[in-house]
């Protein structure tokens, strides 16, 4: 089936140059008045090349017919060596063929559609820079397969949602829509200027002149329709005129093949909203939120990629966003300008091809990772360790380190990201990277037992050239969920540093994810169940429709909105927070691969504190559902290869055969 | 003044990027119809940054209004932390302030202009990727200067042109407009597809199906406007049907204020028809030739460079040029893919300096250079000699050399572009880079002498590792010109290579420029005067109106419009025949700078084989006005440093006062 086509990366880039331009931000005025203002991305934003050229050469038993279509401004095809137009039908002849197609865009980039049996387009063909060298394969998208498809429009599907009610408040309208929302706001009334505020909370969207999002609307011929946007509440104020409201919700149609389902209503409601905080920043990459920075954040995404994998394990969203949190050439300042999120996004490869077996992607993507790589190693220390650069963010979470100098979390991430670097560097055959990488990662590993241990505080501390040896749960944290340590310390650490009540406790979701990470990967079920409750339950309780970026229980009333020095600049539908959708499906039904691409994997259901349990995780091409449930355990897989593990009892799982056993 | 800015190096790769996509090829098809086609650039088209940031921070002593334009679509501008929209207009009290002004086009480049007086938008504002850190000075031009302007728009002038005949050919109708021309043809006539054949020669216009550009006209409500495009003659053919032809001449406004005249009618019709295809050559940047390529060639830019500073004397096409071929990064290949055109923009920026003391422009081209001499020495051979890489384009000139191994042509450029790059560093207080570059010119001139030169054959080899020992005039005319040997070699080489006639000889426009400069710096004018009558008058005689690509005397008819395999693909109007201007200018009125930007300069004319000549050559700020007749030399200059040199005498010569001096 043939594919629109194009120089890899242009569909990732150019659709990331306009997301990361649609932020914006209200301001108060003097005067009064309010006025939604554009927010200029805080990083580098690189746009797809405006030219390309892609070529295949092929011998071909049957002639075939070839169709040649574009978008591009100005496009040929050189079939052999003679030029065609756009539109042009060539039949060829058995025999070898050599064809280029080759455009160019002022407006966005190049895109190519050639019907044809071999000559097809697709991935299969080859991209040079005008000559005859071929660079790398071709980009594709399986969301662009039709001639009549424009790979600039980037494929949403929508749906009419209406507010669940209206009401006067402070002289002004409100409308609820019952929950977080993203999608086209349309509003009809006499014609006139009309400030909409844009709330995820009650609060925000009366304050209007603090409201984060503001909409500066021209009612004309009786209507007015936004651009995208977050909302749950729409609030006009001053005003005794008359509107009506409704929404087309703008998603990304994926289907949810993960599921979970136990006997206690607030883990079951949390799952689902956290589904749905899945489906708003699942986009054309992965969102921080969809409210405030709507950009893709590398850490953030590397999130998103595991919840994925045990929700809708859609493949192409998270190609998407690592190709567009990639960028252009050259490198210059780390993802997002964050030295832990460029070690994120290495590791994030790996993952994704253990996850899905797709080597055409990590061949694809090498030599870029190579740039990257290259550009961290440029900039590692004397001793070859992370140290803090002018340019570089040291992010690691919204928490309070010792991190003037080298700090122990970048080391770990540094670690991981030669380790994995290793790892795809010899599936693509460069032994010798994959050596050096190995090396370094051993290297780094060893050093931080050495230089980062505290004896005395039985934990690593952030830096081990500060006299401070101070202690956060960060690095303590990594060094249990990659093993990067003895058992031994482990123990202390789970002792020191998880259990101790005086170590800063973390406050965003986002650190809970690996906190919960490792202590399920020891077996210490009971504080993911303990946090799901009193964390995530606490902003259910709350009233929460969606996960937010941060929570800390001890806030109050709009304490909890405000963030980054703004009165509601905090998230309230963040990806980060989704989380438990991955920990319930990875060690409550216990699925998980221990072999690239699930060609073997484990089932190992444990019941934590539920009474039950019932659920499904998908495969990079099935599904497996497993059932834990009046003292038996029964599993259906649609794949080879798995071990169905309870206790030290091992059962061989068959194809598409109910395996139930009981406990 | 204001001028509209920009991140530095967009206007030129936005209006390079245009350019490089508007070449057309003409193809006739089976079925008989002949198509213009997209013609694919042969080397990667970079395009400007879609978002860009810029700022300024400065202590005013006293109040400014702020005025925000910009064309972007979306843009701000932060004052003082606070965002504003486009149209603001602020007042800033005496202080300190500090201005961000960022946006985002999605095609084309975004630009701003600032009214204000300290803070009025010009270069003085500075770039960075979204953050605080100052990368470089922003980009401007004295082409955009008011708020209607737009940078997206270039500049050109236009007139309106007619044919100076009609005639019926073959059945077809053909116009004749006198000259080679460039502009927008309007055709009126009954509403109708019809074929125009363009031809530079009144051969390619009526041989239709092999004419290099057609144009597929449709003719609607009895008119049709034409894309900028190159022609003498206009072709309809097979047509009984009536139309009218006029054409605007669309053209950069630049003034010549260099002037040759001299007791020759042929020099002087040459000196004007040089003249005229300067001025159809310079546009958005230089061109080669206005009919096939309309692309910038850094060679050709180079020699148009030495031309414009003894006509135009215009700094800004030499700087939007050298932006254009330097494109974006990073750099993967040689500018134009051709080594030796890498090494001529290095030259180029030196030679610019020296012409125009901007050392603004230096500085801020100046990373640029660093990156291109990196990438120079990453490809140098283990010797630290440039030997051909396999993507590389060894070119030097359209002649046969034994090329297959490293090139004395290409190390003597590569030294000069280390002398020039050591010179530039210096200027830009990089002194370890211009010791480094100082190191590499002397070791690569010696190496030269060392290992190219034949004793036998009195003259520098094209190959020292080949046993053909072939003798070029090219390397040698280079050790001549950059006076890189020892006088007696020198000698020799006059004497065996530049009047031997086994030696083949120059056939292009190009590289008599290099020849005849070599031979007039070391006083040879006759080998110059008898060139310009016979290869530019051999033209001349031919009927041509603007100079050729390529011209060989011993060819006749329309063998002489055939190269690169097609009937009529020489350009006969190409820039790099422009060099009498040049060459007349510097030796015959005899004005050079001694010192950067003509701090000093002589002025020893020369009246070469002609009776008596009279001219004017610019200088940065003014103009120098040379005659030689009837036994004296008269000269005024408009600044001080200059000395007239007749023989062995030496006059300073006084500002705005005529000196006169026999002979």
């Amino acid at each position: 089936m043939a594919k629109w086509m194009w120089y890899p990366g242009s569909l990732e880039l150019y659709h990331g140059m306009l997301l990361h331009n649609r932020r914006t931000h209200a301001k108060t005025y003097a005067d009064g008045s309010v006025l939604s203002n554009y927010y200029y991305p805080m990083w580098r934003v690189d746009s797809p090349k405006h030219n390309s050229s892609l070529f295949k050469e092929a011998t071909i038993t049957e002639g075939e017919i070839f169709e040649f279509y574009s978008n591009a401004d100005l496009a040929c095809a050189v079939i052999d060596g003679q030029s065609y137009p756009v539109g042009a039908r060539i039949e060829l002849s058995p025999g070898k063929h050599k064809i280029y197609v080759r455009g160019f865009k002022s407006d966005g980039f190049p895109a190519y559609f050639c019907k044809g049996n071999v000559f097809a387009s697709d991935r299969s063909w080859l991209v040079s820079e005008g000559d005859d060298k071929a660079l790398r394969h071709a980009g594709d998208s399986s969301l662009y397969t039709e001639p009549c498809d424009n790979p600039l429009e980037f494929k949403f599907s929508y749906k009419r949602i209406e507010p669940v009610s209206v009401t006067r408040v402070d002289g002004g309208i409100l409308w609820d829509f019952g929950k977080e929302s993203f999608g086209i706001i349309s509003i009809f009334g006499e014609d006139t200027e009309v400030l909409l505020s844009l709330g995820e909370s009650y609060e925000e969207a009366i304050d209007y002149r603090f409201a984060n999002c503001v909409i500066n609307a021209k009612i004309k011929d009786g209507v007015f329709k936004s651009e995208s946007c977050a909302f749950r509440y729409i609030f006009i104020p001053n005003s005794d005129k008359e509107y009506s409201i409704f929404a087309d919700l703008e998603y990304l149609s994926l289907e949810n093949k993960g599921a979970f389902r136990c006997d206690n209503d607030e883990i079951n409601a949390l799952w689902d909203i956290c589904a749905y905080t899945m489906l708003l920043n699942s986009r054309e990459a992965f969102f921080d939120g969809i409210k405030r920075d709507r950009w893709v954040w590398s850490g953030d995404a590397y999130q998103s990629y595991f919840v994925n994998y045990y929700l809708a394990n859609d493949r192409d969203i998270i190609k998407r966003s690592i190709r567009m949190l990639r960028g252009g050439d050259p490198i210059t300042k780390h993802i997002n300008t964050i030295c832990d999120y460029t070690f994120y996004w290495i590791i994030s490869i790996w993952e994704y091809y253990f996850h899905s077996a797709d080597k055409d992607f990590i061949a694809d993507i090498y030599p870029d990772m190579l740039d990257m790589w290259k550009f961290i190693e440029s900039r590692l220390d004397k001793d070859g360790m992370y140290d803090r650069k002018p340019d570089d963010w040291v992010f690691i979470d919204w928490s309070t380190f010792d991190s003037n100098g080298p700090m122990c979390a970048e080391q770990m991430l540094l670690a991981r990201a030669n380790e994995c670097m290793a790892k795809c560097a010899s599936l693509n055959g460069d032994d010798a990277m994959s050596k050096r990488c190995e090396e370094q990662y051993k290297f780094i590993k060893d050093e931080i037992n050495k230089r980062y241990w505290c004896e005395e505080k039985g934990a690593f501390i952030d830096d081990y050239k500060s006299s401070k040896r101070n202690v956060t749960r960060h690095a303590n944290i990594f060094a249990l969920l990659f093993d990067y340590t003895s058992e031994e310390r482990k123990e202390s650490i789970i002792k020191n540093v998880i259990f101790n009540d005086n170590v800063t406790k973390i406050t965003t979701p986002y650190f809970e994810f690996f906190e919960l990470d490792a202590m399920c990967q020891i077996g210490n079920f009971k504080y993911m169940t303990d946090m799901l409750h009193s964390y995530w339950g606490g902003m259910l309780r709350l009233g929460a429709t969606t996960i937010w970026e941060e929570f800390d229980p001890t806030k109050s009333g709009i304490e909890h909105y405000e963030m980054y020095g703004g009165k509601y600049e905090k998230s309230l539908c963040h990806a980060w927070g989704a989380s438990p959708i991955y920990l319930l499906g990875k060690y409550a039904l216990g699925v998980r691969p221990t072999d690239v691409g699930y060609s073997s994997y484990e089932i190992k259901p444990n019941l934590m504190c539920f009474g039950e349990i019932e659920g499904k995780v998908p495969t990079p091409t099935s599904e497996i559902y497993v059932k834990v449930k009046d003292g038996a355990v029964s599993v259906l897989s649609g794949i080879d290869g798995g071990t169905l593990v309870i206790g030290d009892r091992r059962y061989s799982i068959e194809k598409d055969k109910m395996l139930t056993v009981e406990i």
